[in-house]
C-alpha cells in the first residue's frame, strides 16, 4: 500500500504500538522457563483414576445433538438416552493417539502466527462481556462502536498475541448477525489471529466462509487459522449451540478449546481435587468426541476452574484454590499430551482499584506458572466478566509484557555478567555513569507503561493521578498511535458482500 | 489475667484478629509445595563462580571497624587497609562449616514462635517508613502514635507472623532513643517475635538487654529471640552502624541477616546475572565475617535487589528482573545451606491504588515461589519504602493469607476427591445444597476481606467504594477488634525502669 503523509508522521509516535525502545514484540511466548508442579505423581494419577470414574459411571450429557450420539454409540460406548459413558481410559487413549502435541495458529500477516502448545504462551484479550467501563463514560452496555475501538486498542498492545473474539458484546447490533460484523472487524483491523464464532454450527460455518476468503479456501483447509472456545455447562453436559460449533471446526481442521467455566461449590464440587476431576473428565469427553469427529483434529484443554463466595454465591478470583486448579490443570493437560487453555486477569472488582489487579496479577502469574499456552482474559476484564475496562486492559497490558520478559529468563551472557563493570567499578562508587550501564541502560530492564515511579512532589504537581487516571490517558494515546495494517481491498470487497449476503437472509433477532 | 466484660464483648467479633471462619491462624507458613528454579546448574554455578572472583579480586571494604580487619586477618584474608579480599571458597566453605540450616526464633507467646529456614515462610510487616498515609489523613510524617497503632493492627491480621520492627520511624522522638520506645512496644503490644534495633552496637545492646528482662538472660543466651537486619552499602562496603550490629547479635547468638538494598544500575550493574553475583558476593562476606565472630550464629541470606527507572533513576518495583533476582536468591541460598531473607509487598506506587497491587502482588508471589523463608515488608509498603499505609497493609494482607493457604497444597483427602457428591449430583444439577457442600462450606474456600464479589448494583448502593474505601474501614475494625495479649507487671516495670535509665544517660539528639 501507498504510504501517505498522515502514515508517515504516525510512525514517529508508534513506540507504544511496537513496544517501547529497546523491547521488541515477539508473536508469542516462547517460555524458556520451567513449570510450577503442584501435584505429584500419586495426586495426578488419583485425579486421573477419579476423571475415569466419572466418565465410566456418572457420564455426559449430550443433549439436543442426536448426530453425537451416533458418533460416540459407533466408537463403542455406552449410550443411553442423551447420557454418554466411557470405558476407563477409552478418551485418554483416543485423544492421545490423534491429537496433535502442537500446532500453529495462522494470522493474515505471517509474522503474527502463534503456536499452540509446547512452551508457547498466546495470550488473548478480554471476551464476553456485554459491558465497557472507562473513566470517562462509565459502565454502560457495550456497542459495535466500542468492540471496534477495543480490538484496535488491542492491536497496538505489543505483549497481546492475538485479537481474540467476543472483546466485549456489541448489544446495539441484532444478536443473530452480530456475529459476522465482530469477524470482519477481527479481520480489516488487526492482522493478528482471531477467534471464530462459539455459537452453533451456522454461526462457525461462517466464521469459516470468511477464514476462506481471507486466506483461501486451500490454506484454510490445511492450516489452522480459527479458533473455537466450546464450553460444556457444567457438570457435564454439553448443548448443541457447543457442540454444533465443536463438530464444524474440528471437521475443518480448526483448533477447539474446552473451557468449561465452573464455579466451585456450585456447578462442581467445593474442593479442588473434586472439581479437577470433574474438569478433567469433562475435557477428555469433549476431546474425544473432536477426535471421533476428525482425527487429529487440533484442540486444547481447556480449565476455567473459579471459586465463588460461599456466603453469597458470587464468583470470585485470584483465589488460592484458583491458582491451584490451574497449576493442576498445567499438569494435567501436559501428562493428556494436548496444549492448554485457560483464562488471565480476572477480577470481581466493579473498577481498575486495588482489588482488580491483587486478583488480576496472581490469576495471570498462575496461569503462566501453569505453563498454559492460551490465555483468554489476559487483559481488561472486570466485575467477573460483565465488564472490559479501558483502563484496566492498560494495565493488565504491563503485567503481560512483565510476564513476556520474566519468561526469557536470565541472560547469562558476559555482557549480563558484567564482571568486568564490577571490577572497574569497585567499592562504594556506582553504576549510573559506568560504560557497562551506558551501553545497557537502553534494553537492560523492562518498562511498564502505567506505573507513577516519580518522588511523591513530582507525582501530586503532575495531579496526584492515580493509575486508572493514567491508564485513562494512556489507552487514548495509543488509539491515537494505532497503525491500520490495511487489507487488500479485494477481500475487503468480497468480505462485505459475503456479510451482505448472510445478513439479507434472515431478519434481525435480539436473541441467539 | 482477670478478664473484664469489655474483654468478654470484645471477644464476640475477634474473627478478624483471629483469621476468619474456619480459617485457624499459624505461626508461620509452612509450604507443602516446592519452588521454581529460574536458572539450571550451570547458571547457579556461573554466578557462584563470579561472586568468588569479586571477593578475590575486588574484594569488600569494611570501613570505620579495626576490629573486623583483625577478625578477617587472623582467619587468613587478605587484608589491604580497608579492603578485604577472600580466596575462591573460603567464605562458602566458612558459612557451610558452622552456620546452622535452620532454627526458630522464639516469641515470648511459645505458640507464636517461628521457624526459620526449611519449607517456614515467616511474614513480616512494613519497615523503615519515616511517613504514613491513610485516607482519612493523607501522608504525613510518622509519630510514634502511628507506630503504637501499627503494631496493635499487625497484630490482629492473622497472616503476619512477625511484629517487625520499625513499622514506621516515629519521628517526633528523638532519634538517638526511640528504638527503646520502639523495642518497648512490640514487647508490650504484641506477643509475636519481633526485630532488634539494627543502627550500632549500643542500640543492638539495649535490644539485647530488654530481650533478657522479657525471656531471662539464661534464655536469651541459649535461644534466637531477637531479629537483626544488617545492611551492606552496596557496592562492596560495611559501615560501623552495621557491623556493630552484626557483631553484636552474633556473638549473642541472636540471629542476622544481611540484605542490601540494591537498586539495579546505581548499586550494581544493571543486568541480573551481575547484581546476583554481587549480591551473593556481600552475603558470603557478611555471612563469613559472622561466623568468625561466633561459629554457629545463626544468619540468614538476604536479598532485597530491585530495579531503577533507566529514564529517571527512580526505584521501581515488581519488575520482571526483580522477580527474577529473588527466584535466582532462593536456590543460591539453599546452596549455601542457609535461610533466605528477602522483601514483599513493594511499590512505588503513591496510594493504594492498581499499580500498588499489581506491584505487591508480584513481589510476595515470586518471593513465596523462590521459598523464602523470611519476607519482610509483606504488608503496606507504599511510595519505594518510604510511607507504610494502613489500608494497604489490609490489602496486602489479604495477600498473605491467600499464599498461606495456596502453599498448604492441594487437599486429596477422601473429602476433598468429592466423588460421592458428584455421583449423586450428576450433570445438569448443581452443588450448592449439596450435602458434600453443606458439609464443607465453611472451610472450603479461602475468604479475603477486602474485595467486594457483589452484584454492580449491590456495591452501588453500598456506596460505590473501591478497595481502600473498604480497607479503610477495615483497619478501623480490626483496630476495635485489637485484644492486649497482656504483660506480666514486673517484666513491664522492669523495662520501663530499663528503659528511663538508658534515657536519662544521654542528651535528646535528633540524628543517628
Amino acid at each position: 500500500m501507498t504510504e501517505t503523509p498522515v502514515k508517515r508522521r504516525r510512525k514517529r509516535d508508534r513506540g507504544a504500538a511496537r513496544g517501547q525502545v529497546g523491547q521488541p514484540r515477539a508473536p508469542f511466548i516462547l517460555r524458556k522457563l520451567g513449570t510450577f508442579n503442584i501435584l505429584g505423581e500419586e495426586g495426578l494419577c488419583l485425579i486421573e483414576e477419579n476423571a475415569d470414574t466419572i466418565l465410566a459411571e456418572t457420564g455426559m450429557e449430550f443433549v439436543e445433538d442426536p448426530e453425537i450420539l451416533d458418533i460416540f454409540a459407533n466408537a463403542g460406548c455406552n449410550v443411553d438416552g442423551t447420557r454418554v459413558r466411557f470405558e476407563r481410559g477409552f478418551c485418554r487413549k483416543t485423544i492421545q493417539a490423534t491429537a496433535p502435541k502442537q500446532f500453529m495458529q495462522h494470522a493474515r500477516n505471517p509474522a503474527n502466527s502463534v503456536q499452540m502448545g509446547g512452551d508457547a504462551t498466546v495470550l488473548c484479550p478480554s471476551w464476553g462481556p456485554p459491558f465497557v467501563h472507562d473513566l470517562d463514560r462509565g459502565r454502560r452496555y457495550a456497542t459495535f462502536d466500542d468492540f471496534q475501538t477495543l480490538v484496535k486498542l488491542h492491536h497496538t498492545i505489543p505483549w497481546l498475541h492475538h485479537s481474540g473474539g467476543v472483546v466485549c458484546e456489541p448489544v446495539d447490533l441484532p444478536a443473530n448477525k452480530r456475529h459476522l460484523d465482530m469477524l470482519y472487524t477481527h479481520i480489516r483491523y488487526s492482522d493478528r489471529p482471531f477467534m471464530g464464532a462459539f455459537i452453533g454450527a451456522e454461526r462457525a460455518g461462517h466464521a469459516l466462509d470468511m477464514a476462506r476468503i481471507v486466506f483461501g479456501a486451500e490454506y484454510v483447509a490445511e492450516n489452522p487459522v480459527l479458533y473455537c472456545v466450546s464450553n460444556t455447562n457444567a457438570p457435564l453436559v454439553m448443548d448443541a449451540h457447543m457442540s454444533g460449533a465443536l463438530k464444524t471446526y474440528a471437521r475443518a481442521g480448526q483448533p477447539v478449546a474446552t473451557a468449561p467455566w465452573v464455579l466451585t461449590g456450585a456447578m462442581s464440587p467445593c474442593t479442588v481435587a473434586g472439581t479437577m476431576a470433574q474438569v478433567l473428565a469433562e475435557a477428555l469427553a469433549c476431546l474425544t468426541l473432536a477426535q471421533l469427529v476428525k482425527p487429529g483434529a487440533p484442540v486444547l484443554m481447556g480449565s476455567f476452574a473459579s471459586t465463588m463466595s460461599m456466603q453469597s454465591g458470587a464468583p470470585t478470583f485470584g483465589t488460592p484454590e484458583a491458582g491451584q486448579m490451574v497449576l493442576a490443570a498445567g499438569q494435567l493437560a501436559r501428562r493428556l499430551g494436548v496444549p492448554l487453555h485457560t483464562v488471565g486477569t480476572l477480577s470481581a472488582s466493579k473498577v481498575p482499584d486495588a482489588q482488580s489487579q491483587q486478583e488480576a496479577t496472581w490469576g495471570l502469574m498462575m496461569s503462566m506458572f501453569a505453563g498454559a499456552n492460551l490465555i483468554n482474559h489476559a487483559t481488561g476484564w472486570l466485575e467477573g466478566g460483565l465488564v472490559t475496562s479501558f483502563e484496566k486492559t492498560m494495565i493488565d497490558a504491563d503485567l503481560c509484557g512483565k510476564l513476556a520478559r520474566f519468561f526469557d529468563g536470565i541472560d547469562l551472557s558476559e555482557n549480563a555478567q558484567a564482571m568486568s563493570a564490577i571490577a572497574a567499578t569497585g567499592p562504594g562508587a556506582h553504576f549510573l555513569g559506568s560504560e557497562h550501564t551506558q551501553a545497557n541502560f537502553m534494553s537492560a530492564l523492562f518498562r511498564p507503561e502505567t506505573p507513577d515511579n516519580n518522588a511523591y512532589e513530582h507525582w501530586e504537581a503532575a495531579g496526584s493521578l492515580d493509575t486508572a487516571q493514567r491508564a485513562n490517558g494512556l489507552w487514548k494515546k495509543h488509539l491515537e498511535a494505532y497503525e491500520d495494517p490495511g487489507l487488500d481491498p479485494a477481500i475487503d470487497e468480497e468480505l462485505q458482500a459475503y456479510i451482505a449476503q448472510r445478513k439479507s437472509e434472515t431478519p434481525d433477532m435480539d436473541y441467539f
